[in-house]
């Protein structure tokens, strides 16, 4: 067990999971030392029955880079828990541990769908006026060809419908992130994109283009845009929402009035926070299985959310549903396509 | 005056603007309908005296696109303003009208920087917790060279330096916005520009690499991206800021004690308004003229804000920091410039 804060954050978070899902049926394989799982399992005794633990002292550093990882992780908490999937043990991983090494180890292990992925995606969801919007690649691909970015839609479709949509027979809206939404906007890529995703016939509802501000605004369900734009979009909203945090309790106790102001509103305030508060963590999408990467910073509560994101996603057929439409997209990208692409589209009217 | 609110916003900006200069000699050429200018100016006499009506009934619609407005747009107020600078006759032209043939008839009458330059870049001034951090390009410039990032962050320390820093003498600190601050992050244009600035020998204190929470953070004064991240950091900030304000109402009105501490908190919520909006307009950089281009939507307070940040521009010496600092890059560029790069580094020390 990684991540910034080890076994009490994780085993906590367990614990919490379990409250959430009530009743539904759920086991853990905890991977990591035993003697510090077993401490922290003390203070869970509904969670005792309902976890296995796997014992390795083998850890990956924060600072280990991909290459070094996938030489070394061999052993480790991280690598088990990924086998643990490709072993047929678990439906799904949760890690708090090293981004990238959870990456090239997961893509290793359990390898991308399709033959047209070169990286997982991540995927953050942002908490909005509408409910969530599903933002991706927040991370891991920095330079993008339009097809990646259908993939990405593809991907984002799937990963909404498991996890935000009530009813799964819902049709995602889906958008590419551009500074502009008229056709003629942005670079090569993001043009190409649209143009794909107009004739592609695919299982969502393709909007075009949105702006920046449909991110928070809550425009459409899940928005597209390579790992640059995206990691920056990610960050400079979590940059913006500590500002706002600290400035809101600043403005709130700088005299006496607004403190007392402060005190009534407590109820309120408590709602606000918890509505900006996005999810603790984010799956790794394109693999032929289920990770999710809980934030490193998370406490219980993010951590409990991630894995609540990996059993709905383990749940649900999202892995076929991005197979089935990566299918579609390389026949939109067969040099002989504009054809089939038009009956493709006709029979999924 | 163009603008989503013409001159009665123009007008009231300006008589706001006089306020805030407090005594600086300041006077205004309106530029537009006469009879309604006339009308606004009515509701401010202080100002009538400063002012002189420049009557046209032409103006560029926000529709047009900037090659249209470079053909048709002769003659209309936003082109009397800018042609103004070129004649003497004004120090600067501030614009609430439409940006793109803002920025089209700008370039073609007042021309470009230096040899370098393709197009204005467009700053965006955001609130931090430490002041005001510079942001640009926002919005023209979609692919970019590294070159062009060091364009930008020369004319961003000009315009900090002019506009946001109360000793002229001050060093800005200047970062470019990438997914890590480790050398070997982002794609190949930040790294290149990092190489060039790290060895440039510029006028501000180049930082390396910043990330995008680095934006409200206030790690430095000044943060350059290509207009694409750029435009979409931006507008996603300002999503978040309008859902963070309602979310923030919502909360404060879901029950009667929230109700009642909202009330007495009114000042420290003030306060927190203030603290978070932005100034109303950014300056089109690296043009051999001063244009600020006040926000479409803004009201009198953000007009003035245009006013305000144009005038400060016009008092510096900001163009020729700018010209002084292009000469620089050329050299580093230039096919043999390792040498001279390096002794430009140790005569800057």
């Amino acid at each position: 067990m990684g991540g910034d804060h080890g076994p009490p954050v994780a085993v906590a978070g367990a614990a919490e999971a379990t409250r959430r899902l009530s009743g539904r049926p759920v086991r853990f394989l905890l991977h990591g030392d035993e003697a510090r799982i077993e401490a922290e399992l003390r203070r869970f005794e509904a969670l005792r029955p309902l976890v296995e633990i796997r014992h390795t002292a083998q850890i990956i550093s924060g600072e280990e880079k991909p290459a070094q990882a996938l030489r070394r992780g061999k052993g480790s908490s991280l690598w088990n828990a990924v086998e643990a999937i490709r072993q047929g043990e678990a439906a799904a991983a949760v890690s708090g541990g090293n981004t990238g090494a959870l990456m090239a180890i997961s893509k290793l292990i359990l390898r991308m769908i399709g033959s047209g992925l070169e990286r997982p995606a991540i995927v953050a969801s942002w908490p909005t006026a509408r409910g969530v919007t599903a933002l991706l690649d927040v991370g891991a691909n920095i330079d993008c060809a339009a097809s990646q970015l259908v993939e990405f839609a593809i991907m984002g479709d799937a990963f909404y419908r498991a996890v935000h949509a009530a009813d799964p027979a819902y049709r995602p809206t889906v958008g590419v992130l551009n500074v502009g939404s008229e056709e003629m906007k942005g670079h090569e890529e993001v043009r190409e994109a649209n143009r794909l995703l107009r004739a592609g016939g695919f299982d969502f509802d393709y909007r075009g283009f949105v702006e920046g501000n449909d991110i928070a605004g809550g425009a459409v369900d899940v928005i597209v845009t390579d790992g640059f734009t995206g990691n920056i979009a990610l960050k400079t909203g979590e940059g913006l929402a500590r500002f706002f945090a600290a400035s809101l309790k600043q403005s709130l106790t700088g005299d006496p009035l607004s403190m007392a102001g402060a005190v009534l509103a407590k109820g309120g305030l408590d709602r606000l926070r918890a509505r900006l508060t996005p999810p603790g963590g984010g799956p790794l999408l394109g693999l032929n299985g289920t990770v999710v990467k809980s934030h490193g910073g998370t406490d219980a509560s993010g951590f409990a959310d991630a894995i609540k994101i990996a059993y709905d996603l383990a749940a649900s057929r999202y892995i076929e549903e991005i197979g089935r439409n990566i299918e579609r997209l390389s026949v939109a990208l067969a040099p002989d396509a504009t054809n089939n692409v038009v009956s493709e589209a006709k029979s999924a009217e």
